[in-house]
């Protein structure tokens, strides 16, 4: 402990260099970081230990900024540690192809660990990050090899605390007792609206005991470094409970309009920004100072985090003397690369075996795989029966004092939150040991859409097993049957969605989404049962899409996914047999990775010259890209057995057949 | 109090109703039904005041099932107290067509309130109603005429508990001091996984306690009918705060498997129903049997609340007489008419006036026609000064304790909590007096999916005000910029998604989310300037689609929405001043409403036999419909000033020209 002038000017030092970037920029949030930077000094020196130099070290600890508008806290920061973010990017704040965008993007700027400013998902990333340390750290660490032992800490604000998916990675992180995990919650009584009385006046730290937190309160959050410094080191003692303290600050500190709205969202005047400057002990005509003995005193602690890896790498290297095997494993995550031969334990289909339903499909795979990928850490938001996630020896990831799982296991009970999951399993890919895939119905994978859009633009290997895909799954009714769902989810880039129809399709969607480094996956499953395609195998389906059922001058071409494509092989055989007339049927298990097929190769399975019409059981929403005409469902469905729905909609052989002839009649009569 | 055999008989009856059904359906959920009979018996008869003749009388108490899976429950219920819901309707349950559909439908079934199943929803809706009646009560009750003085109850299980939108609402609702709202948490241990041990350990009460909820605890929930009607009668006591009773209840009372998993998601075997049935006192050879003396018990209830009805419509009467406009208002609203002329209010412009930012349009809109229509509600989840959602002299709908607002007050302060806002707007909708609305950025529906889902499915006049909505936001960068979402929420059936370009269109947009009465609208408004289209006008306007720029022997259409139908403008001029081609200009603000226009009119604005390409700046997904070549946005944005964004991306005019000009060259090879 014991801080003085030294520490005070680095604090000032962070304040200036925000009022400054975001004057600059004439736009951003100056307000949070001025009231965070004594928390975020404290925190980074005095128990954060880091290499700038190597921001990809896996035992370094982890800092997520919730309140991801606040950025220039910690591009500031990093700045001030050496990381890659040099003065010029600083002042390029918030501008095009700049390194520093509005809010913090993990895949664009070293040190940032996660992609927030969506609010409540850096939280739920923070439990990822805890969940993947204690997972790995259980599977790794020997004795006298304390290999994974990093915390992870996370600064969230009012607008954090309020978003649901907080609430539910909150709770999930008190049911798993991360004492790995420590939050700061800036209680600056400031929202967007103004004082959070309007709409927030609940009992915070109440809440987060309810959830088994452990709390603190440090009341004098612009000042009392020695009361932060306290309260980190308690939470770090704590070992079963994640911890929270409340840090009462007062946003904009040392503006004009400290403690307002005025200073949250938009940039201090320019008086202002000379008043701050003046009140710090700055020159007001000067902007983005950094005097040299701040640089000295943080690119100190760099080097000490600098010497700490180092004697990690040592101990690294005797760990995988002394324990071969693992050693090997770990370096070979840490490598980012994939087990050899892992995709031979890929589940091979002949035409002759018997039908299934795509869940029992992916669970099928996941048997087969979960050992030769010993990364995958498989779970469902309280699904598991339905998802088909489990494969039967698992173990779950659970606290051991609860008697029902391990930190090693690899099976997570999510609980009923989706976003949540959805939030964590961002977090645990962000970490960097762990390929995570968690289950829901596909039609509640939309509760997660917040964070399913921040795993396709943060690059997080994530997969999303999500069953009961369509009208098909019956008797549960319109409220749980997705219409619009592979619409939204196909219109956002970098994500993968799969619809698979069989067995090897299947196997060739779990092969993409667990190589695709950077992209994450959808794998849209049915309830009810498929057979097995004649024409499908594993490297065709790769493709995003081929042709299932080939035929010499044929009058139509049926495109379709998953659960429909047999109904097209069946409608086809009835054209010919009723109509003779020749339908060829392609399926599309996936549109993001066929679109990237050479022209040619999309050409061959969808010709020019022959009419086309589309089967899918739900929107007809971007179908006209491969299509002159939709079979779809642009209404809600039904409630009842599964193939009375399909009947009620007339999604059957004749339903698709009738609708085929009348698109090669309207054709015939346009050309 | 005093509870006898007649009680037990008929709370009996409620679970083999239950049991029976699911049975027939072979498939649905026994297990809640048969541990929430006795609560359910208690509240019906003991408390709630309603007219199964009548379900829309206003004053009713509203029911609300949150975990919608038992929703055999409320049909039995309902059916015993002579809703429409027959016999058959009961062994119809979970069949297509049926108006008992496997999770409950508003728009299906008489007697129930809102749809509900997927988790979380019901809870959020219970919060708006219980906003609505508070809302409307203060508007209207006055000395001697407590017109409207309903409770909303709410039954919600431990998935509802941890879903992050009940989190929300609830928070909500403490900061509210809903004191008209109670309730029931069944808290039976079990979810879908299991034993809630394994994902859900936090304790719940203490949760809402920190809310500021009035909370209590019955721990025998199968059996102590007293200790039920203690706790509600208490809870209705607590006048300034929303109270919520803790129910431990045994999940499939009376079942072999009862207090296990086994009952919560499937029908009981054959022998175990036969089982219960004899436990219960029942024939186990005959289902679906109500014994006479249950249903004279519960006819005598429902005549009581006949009863009650006829005197409402008596005081109403008198009311009327004596307060002459409310009661003319009241009976306005209560016949589902809008206030005559309230249009004549919408602003209009001409191509002289002003450029300016849509989401300003919208508050203009706003400003001129919240006197005109008194029903309007709106508010916004703390981003009010950004979504320009609150007319200059609004009132906050606030607990008048706090001294910020009024119960009568016409402006919801949500919170960050977009989810929990959409839920309850479809509360607030399903009351019967108001139509909510609500702003977000368009980034952040996504966050409320599951919501607005329910909006469209269950046919609620809900408005969401979704500002921000492309790069155009600028500097926030790509964790802000909707790509995905437009594409998403145009497949959704039953949802009017408007891009206005202009305030002739914004106008529009307003008319028909107003007039639509079934039918949810999002409102994606821009926060950058747009100058007024020469051609536009409301009526134009309101069929979704109209030409904005005709010419006459044009080379091609450029198709466009919102902010890029003036750049398509520009472009016009562009390609004419430049190449002397021709290029006509159509808005289609929304497409579900083009969409329903004749033929003719759709060829007229998008003529055969040219070549079209669509403007958006965002993912292409669906365009294909109206075009032949697409210029969007199939990746994320950029964090930036907004016009450095759009010329990043070449969004102007040279750059839609350029394409413009490749499509036409296409097409005529094409030719
Ligand atoms: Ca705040
Ligand atoms: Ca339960």
């Amino acid at each position: 402990m014991g801080y003085g002038d030294l520490d005070q000017l680095a604090i000032n030092t962070i304040r200036t260099l925000a009022v400054d970037a975001t004057f600059k920029a004439n736009s951003g949030h100056p307000g949070a970081p001025m009231g965070m930077a004594p928390i975020a000094h404290v925190l980074f020196n005095k128990f954060m230990t880091f290499n700038p130099k190597n921001p990809n070290w896996v035992n370094r600890d982890r800092f997520v900024l919730s309140n991801g508008h606040g950025c220039m806290l910690q591009y500031a920061v990093l700045h001030l540690f050496g990381y890659r973010i040099s003065m010029d990017d600083l002042k390029d704040f918030r501008h095009v192809d700049s390194i520093t965008p509005g809010h913090p993007e993990s895949h664009d700027t070293d040190g940032i660990e996660v992609t927030t400013g969506p609010l409540g998902q850096g939280f739920a990333n923070a439990v990822g990050l805890a969940i993947a340390q204690a997972h790995t750290g259980a599977v790794f660490n020997k004795p006298g090899y304390d290999l994974i032992n990093n915390y992870t800490y996370c600064f969230f604000g009012d607008g954090c605390a309020m978003e649901g998916i907080a609430s539910e990675a909150a709770s999930t992180a008190g049911h798993l007792q991360l004492g790995n995990l420590i939050m700061i919650y800036d209680d600056n009584h400031i929202s967007i609206d103004g004082d959070t009385k309007c709409a927030f006046t609940e009992d915070v730290l109440k809440r987060f005991e309810a959830y088994g937190w452990h709390t603190q309160w440090v009341k004098e959050g612009d000042t009392d470094l020695e009361g932060m410094e306290a309260a980190i080191k308690k939470a770090q003692e704590v070992k079963d409970k994640p911890s929270v303290i409340k840090l009462t600050t007062t946003i904009g500190f040392g503006s004009k309009l400290q403690g307002t709205g005025g200073v949250h969202g938009n940039p201090l005047k320019e008086d202002d920004c000379k008043q701050v400057k003046k009140k710090f002990g700055f020159n007001p005509e000067e902007s983005f100072v950094v005097p040299k003995e701040v640089y000295d005193a943080y690119h100190k602690h760099a080097a000490e985090g600098a010497a700490a890896e180092e004697e990690w790498n040592q101990l690294f290297s005797k760990y995988k003397e002394e324990h071969k095997d693992l050693g090997a494993e770990l370096q070979r995550r840490l490598d980012g690369k994939l087990p050899e031969g892992w995709e031979k334990k890929l589940p091979v289909y002949k035409p002759t075996d018997g039908a299934q339903a795509s869940r029992k499909l992916s669970e099928k795979v996941l048997e087969e795989i979960h050992e030769a990928v010993p990364e995958l850490l498989s779970g469902s938001a309280d699904l598991t029966g339905s998802n088909n996630t489990r494969w039967k020896n698992a173990i779950d990831f659970q606290p051991p004092s609860l008697g029902i799982g391990e930190w090693s296991g690899r099976y997570l009970r999510y609980g009923v939150r989706e976003h949540g999951m959805a939030g964590i399993m961002n977090g645990i890919s962000a970490y960097g040991t762990l390929i995570p895939a968690g289950g829901t119905f596909l039609n509640f994978v939309s509760y997660a859409a917040g964070s399913v859009r921040l795993s396709a633009l943060s690059h997080a290997r994530v997969i999303y097993i999500a069953t009961h895909d369509s009208i098909g799954l019956g008797e549960d009714g319109p409220t749980h049957q997705p219409i619009e769902t592979l619409a939204h989810f196909r219109a956002l880039p970098n994500m993968m969605v799969w619809r698979p129809a069989d067995g090897n399709e299947t196997s060739a969607a779990y092969y993409m989404a667990i190589t695709s480094k950077q992209t994450p996956s959808i794998l849209a499953l049915t309830r009810q049962n498929l057979p097995q395609l004649e024409n499908s195998t594993i490297e065709k389906a790769i493709k995003g899409g081929y042709v299932a059922v080939e035929a010499e001058k044929a009058n139509i071409t049926l495109v379709s996914t998953g659960s429909e494509v047999s109904l097209c092989v069946e409608a086809a055989k009835y054209l010919k047999d009723k109509h003779d007339v020749t339908a060829r049927v392609v399926s599309i298990p996936c549109f993001e990775v066929f679109d990237a097929q050479p022209k040619e190769y999309r050409l061959q399975c969808l010709p020019d010259g022959i009419p086309s019409m589309s089967v899918e059981v739900m929107s007809t929403l971007g179908w006209e890209r491969y299509s002159h005409e939709q079979f779809g469902l642009n209404r809600f469905g039904a409630s009842g057995a599964y193939k009375d729905v399909y009947k009620k909609f007339d999604f059957v052989p004749e339903g698709i057949a009738r609708r085929a002839m009348a698109t090669i009649d309207f054709y015939k009569d346009a050309k």
